[in-house]
């Protein structure tokens, strides 16, 4: 009956896989048919190299030299690959479970030899032509950073980081010269612009429900669209709040990984990251009024509504009384002889509807 | 004359037996007629047994091995049992209250010789066909670990713990290796996968209400089921938030009993009841939406009904009244003797009530 | 014309005597005329004697033995004995000023020699027969621990403490074994499990207003009720809340009053008194939302209303509109004449009734 | 139109004097034409001495002996006057500014030599015959307390202390043996105690309320009453919420000037405080459900109308059509002719009637 | 169809500009076509000179003196003059983002040399002659403070520190005495001076919606006003409350740009922020309690309008249908022929009019 637009995200299947051996890597995201691809970037000052790959043994080749080397692995669904890679890099049997676990909430580990932060990046496909009604992706993405080199894990092809692979290609800025703390800042930089696009589109989807509430006609898809956008900016709370603490905690990491000027830039990330998470406060107050904004808007037009009756009903129900007495039968009624009779109530039927019309204006009803 | 679905939890009667000794161990629970059942798996890595019997003394008999016990206790009413097991076991004559307590909010108490645990179990049978429609069950389970044993005491017969006895019985996973702080991992593991599927269900009742919002008819059962699954949500919270204290003192905790390794295995666990705690609280506030949703829907109807009324009511009164006028009996109504009196009349008659159509469309009330 | 049920708690006067000298003992209760009664109880592992009267300085006799000594206090408004008592045991001025200010909220003090608390006892009295409409009790106790002495000190007669008095007469369970620590834990575990009788009639109370919202007319009264309800919850949280952290504080008491195996007791209350709050919190939400349900129900009630309203008028002010047309007098009309005009007109007539019909109940007003 | 009902408090005037050099001493609260009155009190244990004068100088004679000197300055629009007596006292120029901005909220600030706290008396003053009519005064009050001096600064004549001067002309109780700690005390209890009538005089306006709900026509009166008392008690909260802060940093003082036996009866006012908060927030949020409860109220009355006119319509509407059937003009109604047709009619009438009324019993609506 | 007033702000384009090398200066604001002007005032106790430019070389030669100087830019769109600026003074990269990044909440950031603050200048342009319906500015100020040079830069013409200005030329106050730390107290001073008006007018909006709900029709308009209100608090709150942070560690820095003395007036400041917010706060509550009562005012409204309805169908519907019994054309109705069947009826009718009328009285309707 009612068809729902699902405006931002779809509800995640928070189900983790039920009964089996914890430690097992199994990914439970909505398995979109890709297959895992990577993506190997090697850099450093001098020389930029890119190759794409199906096959996960092509990224160690990468590793022996002194450049940097970042390895992005799209697809989460083919975990024996994404397992080999792990036991390559040592990561935790813990940490890959986070890998494939999009339910993960953001956060972010400090090992001896890496750092592993899992985040929440939100975006609109480019190709959506009317951001409003395009859907949010809300993708899953797993970082470790080590010394020489930067894994990403991605659900699925299509991410936030064109401007990234562009400056290391052609050495625009900083990034070239500085080490994968910089390429792990790059990358935060790029998902939380993202965040700031995201608000902005909640703002004008706000917008655009004010307007429709007062030209509209009362309709339970507002109410449910209302709904639809409290259940988004939930959504994208849980998915940036988070983020907070893991930047608050990256800035005062004392670890060699981490360059002691590349903390200011986490710090200004931090800066950024409070401005989104209290404009989506705000927007969520003003979402929550929303909903008091049309019941009242409701209630504004049964009134019109009720008073368009009783203008009607007021002037015409007595007028009709009085038609009916002298459309009774009796033989003894003098007024039906008079032979003006019928003018003069005729005469006092209009006088009465003016009363009323002088009332109901006076009443401010018309 | 309403009959209540009492969807997921029945009130637990908070009511502690008045006006008792403190420290009697006395079972307030709801006594479903079971009587104690013992379940003994004795286990170390080369040999598997299990032994099932209804006299605790046979309980006994395990201990004296080098292999880890796991002893689950079903039914709590026959507290003279219990109490004999925990003589042997040595626990205090409070934890033995609180073993029989059903009300005892989730806690963790650390020992010289144990550590235990109270945690509540929600889930739906298995033979519950229809989740969102079978009840949820709130069971109350304790846990004592030891160096090489763990009792869990259980309400009733029924539990989440099949998959462990499987990997128990066939030495799947590393669980035959490990201790029993390992099996204790295991345990409350199974509990915490069981949370998500509650909540998933949460999810889907809250779906299931929004949709029935828009179709069923205004009833008052559809604000009974919102105050129910409000007092669910409740219920949940309850018994899901105090473990996030639990988990984060389990993780902390310095203790022999706790091998290290084992502490990241819980760091996990406490992640996964915070992303739980997250979603109950996302459905909380979806569910308080409902209401408003609800609301608006009776208006909107209201509206709607309101509406036709009204233009029924204004287009055919005036009509009524002007019919009223010619059936008036006065001797002297020229009109009444014009040939074509009675056609030009309808015809007016006609005109007006296109004139209202026109209007009402305008006002975009057809 | 609208007739109150206090169902729970009289409005307290918080107003404080004005304008007097502070330290001033001064009674603000609701002096219900008792005279004040004097219970003394003293005890040893060995003996036991009561001894009743209405003379302070009888309970001076008590003190020099050393067996232990409750001394309890019924009636607060003679001051000037309570000052007597005060000067005896050698209470601070201020303590007194506190043991009859039936406003001071629960608190715990340490002085040297004695531990002083105040708590609130709420209680149903047993000779209401009904609990849901009893009237709670919120009476206002003071409790000073000394080495072998404990005084007690109570509004009016009437408390929860027969238990106590019963197993300390026939030496039940260890209270008789113990010191005065012992007892003054027992007093509060008996305190403390009548609230969670209380809370159980407020969740009845709310079950029982739910129940009545969807049978009952839709009245004030309901209305009033809620509010009631809400009212009394927030003074049951003022009462009960603090007591958390008065026996939080008990429970860490460095003091050679309270033994150190009593410590675990005050910890056992510690968490009974947090299951008693957080019920609180979740009936408070229940009874938020009872106003919310109420609203809707009145909206329903409304709604069916207004279609019995709009059904009738919609199918008979048409008809009546046609019966006026060939009610009218004019000369011509040829319908008139025709011999089964009347009856043709019968045949119409039912006919659109019947389509109204058909109407509404695809509209599934009927 | 609507004429407003101040009940309480008038909005105070925010706005600082603007664009001023920092440290100017203007006084911004409402000049009501007081000359400035000084009043001196000279006592020890020994002798009261009292003075009254509009010269400040005048002030300066009594400082040199080795009495205690209270001086209240009543009227802070002369501000010259504010100013010489503060360079006699060595008052830092923010503080001046403090005394004169009757914005400041309450605060304690410890000097060398003195103490300097901010205040708000809250009182209804004596002469308002109808406690919950008259108009609440909130008044700012700067106290500093010097080793043998009190200066308080009233904005105008009229305060709480009358009984402080009773005690100390008389040489009541203890305050004549004190320094000048124990009357910054009794000043302090002396404001605080009126607190304690203020939040009962809201108590009554909120029950007085809930009467006129039930009884008084729906009018937008009441409406405008609960927004009223809403500001009310967000102004008093915050006149009073911020004493806690100053009371618990008095009692913990280091300080020569607070005497350590003070400080116990600092605590007592701190506990009085607490009350006096716990209380201002029952009453928070009883008016905030007072809305709802004239809300439902409103409904109700609706509901009620629409009966009445359902009942009406649903009855009488049906009847006039049937009575419409048999006024046509048709010539061949055969019942027309039947001799007791129309006894025939009207008793079919008086039977659809009754069938109505019986349908309407049966709906509860009559 | 609805034209909105923009009452206070306008809506933050919050979009940073995307894809961008971080540290990259680029202007985000509203770019108000403005040449970026700079305003160079050189000043000591002695002497005092004012220098405009548009050309920020023209700053740097009155860097090497003793004097202080305040550098105030105006218009950040000019990126590269702000960049050059920028160097001379040694400001860090990331500062100079912040300078123009108009989204940057306030914040305070300590440097070697200097103290870098973002503050948010809220006012009312001087032309807007009636506050309540002129537009609020709300704009982005960086200051950098140095030992003898005070940077500040505002986004475009028209500030609040005219009075400063003033002070410095005429050597009013202490202004000219002390150092740039005195000049920083005195930029923020004024800021928040401004503050108190803006919520003033918050104050003085609130009160004028509040009328209007009685007086005015019921109209959407009211409906939007409360929530762009809403916004607006929402917004202001965003822009004030971050700025207690910011002076709160102002005070507490312990740095040589900072002396002693200026340290207490920065706590007045303080001061003044706190009261700031808590009005804020006081105001949000009753902005959103504007709707409640808005709610209630309408239902009000149909209330009344519904008894007008009710009274005259009420009334005149039964007497309708006696007419119309009496217009039927049976051949025997007996009263028909009664001499004075028809006065009877007519006084019959009279009577039934009076009863109704007086049950409505009783009932209070009328």
């Amino acid at each position: 009956m009612l068809k729902r637009k699902q405006l931002f995200l779809r509800r995640p299947k928070s189900t983790k896989a039920l009964n089996q051996v914890p430690g097992t890597v199994t990914y439970i995201g909505r398995k979109e048919s890709v297959e895992t691809r990577l993506e190997v970037i090697d850099y450093n000052k001098e020389s930029f190299e890119r190759y794409i790959s199906t096959n996960p043994e092509d990224a160690f080749n990468f590793e022996d030299d002194d450049k940097n080397t970042w390895i992005n692995i799209n697809g989460l669904n083919n975990t024996p690959e994404i397992e080999k890679l792990g036991k390559y890099y040592d990561l935790h049997p813990l940490i890959l479970e986070d890998i494939v676990n999009t339910n993960q909430r953001p956060k972010v580990d400090e090992f001896q030899d890496y750092i592993f932060l899992v985040v929440k990046m939100l975006y609109y496909p480019k190709d959506s032509a009317q951001k409003t009604n395009g859907t949010l992706v809300n993708e899953h993405i797993s970082i470790a950073v080590g010394k020489d080199y930067v894994l990403t894990f991605q659900e699925a092809d299509g991410d936030v980081f064109e401007g990234i692979r562009d400056r290391l290609a052609n050495a625009k800025g900083r990034i070239r010269n500085h080490g994968t703390d910089y390429l792990l800042f790059s990358l935060l930089d790029a998902i939380i612009d993202q965040y700031f696009e995201v608000i902005d589109s909640i703002g004008d989807k706000i917008e655009l429900l004010e307007d429709n509430l007062f030209q509209a006609q009362p309709s339970d898809d507002i109410t449910f669209e209302i709904q639809e956008l409290k259940r988004t900016i939930l959504r994208i709370r849980r998915a940036v709040f988070p983020l907070r603490e893991v930047l608050s905690r990256l800035e005062k990491l004392d670890n060699d990984l981490i360059d002691d000027k590349t903390g200011n830039y986490f710090r200004d990330l931090y800066d950024h990251i409070i401005q989104v998470s209290e404009n989506i406060d705000i927007y969520r107050e003003m979402t929550w009024g929303l909903m008091d904004m049309y019941m009242t808007t409701i209630s504004n037009k049964m009134n019109e509504v009720m008073k368009v009756l009783t203008i009607i009903a007021t002037i015409f129900i007595p007028l009709t009384f009085i038609a009916g007495i002298y459309g009774m039968n009796f033989e003894n009624m003098p007024e039906l002889e008079w032979e003006y009779g019928y003018f003069v109530l005729l005469g006092i039927m209009i006088l009465i509807f003016i009363m009323m019309i002088y009332y109901f204006r006076r009443k401010r009803w018309i």
